[in-house]
């Protein structure tokens, strides 16, 4: 049996629970010191192999570790960072090869979403390419909900929690309110191109008359009069309206109804802001007062309310990308397989990596209610479960007890710098 | 003894600790069935009062009314109404000295802050000046945490755990990302006089580097060169900047900074917050991603997060004013008195409610470090006790439990309507 050390890296926007894929992945990795010697972190996702800037998760106490299952952010440092195709950036590969070598990594466990997918597919073709043996596994973390094949993303379980919660409570409030002061309230929340999160917060509803009342999803263009109608209505037969609308919120022309003006290294716009739009346009043509709220990094960053089930999958994926890699396989990823809604019965399958890479799922169109407003009996089967359970973190002295690892840097090998593009 | 009906309403923005007030009171009246007789809620505060509509909380059951303890919102509705003087509207009173006879009310509890213990005090004043007997007691609420006496508002210590726990977890977010993207994430938090929420955000933060690393008080005026530095400092020393800005920060000629009414770079009205304005303003003068999020409503309805020393305090003061009712009191508040900072001790003491009425406090000075940007070690020894504890509701299906009472009406009985003014 050969011997090699592991990379682990982070990548992507983080969640309340990809730490808890990194233990997954350095608590099993652990378990085989006969296969797998190091499991060394790249600081900030892959720009960390790329200038040799690794971190030695061996110095971190069973303790450290284990903790990071409760920890929110990500614990390594994260990047957006997409690798170039071969033929456009030898270097880039080159260099990879050159730090995986001077560190003897045979295991390269890449944790993100689809553009990450895509990253991670190009390692695993290293040895096809450039000759270079390496196993690459994608472990797949996502609030967006948007990578194939597997039943859920990890880290979507939580933000869809949270924000179910939080509509709750916040309709609680303006209920209060609504018959002297206050009728609207918006909340805004993430999901650019798909109305995941947004669906989520039909959880807070149960009956007619619940709220949320309307939910403004990416996949509905928007239409200012049907909108407007659909509040008049909600206010008035039941003094007020709470509504949920996505960051990706589009008019009939594709634009976004808000964008920041800014874009990512991956070329998404920097959304942001179509709340207070939202409830101004409420305020202008209907008159009603209204509140708003923007979730933002509060949605997938609260640990404190994360869904025990989503950070049992967390757990589980990074767990079965290391025995996948054990078991010799490369360019693959753990996904998550629904066996039944209720019970919520799941395991873990293997997934072909270039079936992953670059294609994003979009949410089933009979999700959302023919009026465009609500969600579907279906979209509340396939969500409920995933909130199921309270991840209750430790408290010390009224806050959560966060880890904070060393972080402790492995000893640079290589003589030359690189800068990645 | 006689024995009378009792008063209970809501008044003002409602918090995550509002209802558990409310089972106070009327778990207390019930102990007093020889005294007091039906506790009725008043339908949107004292406007339910004015109406004739009030609700019969003796139709909830002990387990209904026990549910009030982990439910956030106002179980009764709430309002924004402040009695005129005497002078200025007699009808009013006068109105109110009928609903009260027809229906037997001999004590009055009022909920709410500042203004709603101003109408506490005219209601206190009405055997004085109206003939009728009444015992008025000032029950204190409010988020903003500006009563005189008390050491703290209940509904206050719930807010300052949600805003320290939310700038921990964005922050461990942020700082994932700030070495290759986002560098600065902006909380907006409520507070339009004075800073004690925002105050309540450096409770994230133990040691030098550690979140928040600015925090925009009312208090203190803003100077954007000062703003700019301190953030291109924490940036350049810690890779990133969390900033908590309070919505009531001004400029140095006492305008709003929320209230400017300018457009953004493309030419959109810019919308709502001082938060979006605080992080536009960072980009346009160092560069920097960021991301911001603006609480609102979700602050102070987090029932799931609330502070248990918090929900404590809201019981006790709900019966504490029955007991006080009981002995005979009137125009007096029950004020919460701290005895040690750590171990917090606490107890109930009876405030006279013409020294609570209209008089706001401020937070003092020296809870704002000499900078202006964060909060002192004193500021940390008043804050910590409120936020200790976790009141974690009951869950079901992943979610929160919360009570939704019947809120029967007690049958009107005067012939006539009445119209707020």
């Amino acid at each position: 049996m050969t011997r090699h050390n592991a990379f682990y890296a982070q990548s992507g926007g983080v969640t309340a629970v990809i730490n808890a894929t990194a233990a997954g992945v350095i608590e099993t990795a652990r378990k085989h010191p006969d296969r797998i010697g190091k499991v060394y972190a790249g600081r900030d996702g892959i720009i960390g192999a790329l200038t040799e800037d690794l971190i030695d998760t061996s110095a971190e106490s069973d303790e450290a570790i284990a903790a990071l299952r409760h920890t929110p952010g990500g614990a390594f440092g994260s990047c957006r960072y997409k690798l170039k195709s071969l033929e456009k950036n030898r270097a880039e590969y080159e260099r990879l090869i050159e730090v995986f070598k001077a560190h003897d990594i045979g295991y390269f466990f890449y944790n993100g979403g689809g553009d990450s997918a895509d990253t991670c597919l190009k390692i695993s073709q290293l040895s096809e390419t450039m000759g270079y043996p390496i196993q690459a596994i994608h472990v797949p973390k996502t609030v967006d909900n948007d990578l194939p094949i597997t039943d859920v993303c990890p880290g979507f379980g939580s933000v869809a929690k949270y924000v179910a919660v939080s509509t709750l409570e916040a309709s609680l409030d303006v209920m209060s309110m609504s018959r002297t002061s206050t009728k609207v309230f918006v909340l805004e929340v993430m999901g650019r191109h798909a109305g995941w999160i947004a669906a989520a917060a039909g959880l807070a509803g149960k009956q007619a008359g619940d709220p949320p009342h309307v939910i403004l999803f990416p996949e509905v263009e928007f239409d200012q009069d049907r909108f407007m109608a659909k509040v008049k209505q909600a206010v008035e037969e039941n003094t007020y309206c709470t509504i949920v609308v996505s960051e990706g919120l589009r008019d009939r022309d594709g634009n976004f109804l808000s964008d920041a003006g800014t874009t990512d290294a991956f070329g998404h716009k920097q959304l942001g802001g179509v709340g207070p739009r939202i409830a101004e346009m409420v305020k202008t043509e209907l008159g009603y007062k209204y509140h708003w709220a923007v979730a933002d990094y509060l949605q997938r960053s609260a640990r404190h309310l994360a869904s025990q089930t989503d950070l049992d999958q967390a757990w589980k994926v990074g767990e079965a990308a290391v025995e996948m890699a054990l078991a010799g396989k490369n360019a693959v990823m753990p996904a998550i397989r629904r066996k039944s809604d209720e019970p919520y019965e799941w395991d873990i399958i293997e997934a072909p990596l270039d079936q992953v890479a670059n294609v994003e799922t979009s949410m089933p169109e009979d999700f959302i209610t023919d009026d465009g407003f609500g969600i579907t009996d279906k979209a509340r089967r396939y969500l409920e479960p995933l909130i199921q359970g309270e991840a209750w973190p430790p408290w010390h002295r009224g806050m959560p007890v966060y880890v904070k690892l060393d972080n402790k840097a492995v000893p640079r090998k290589l003589k030359t710098d690189f800068t990645p593009s």
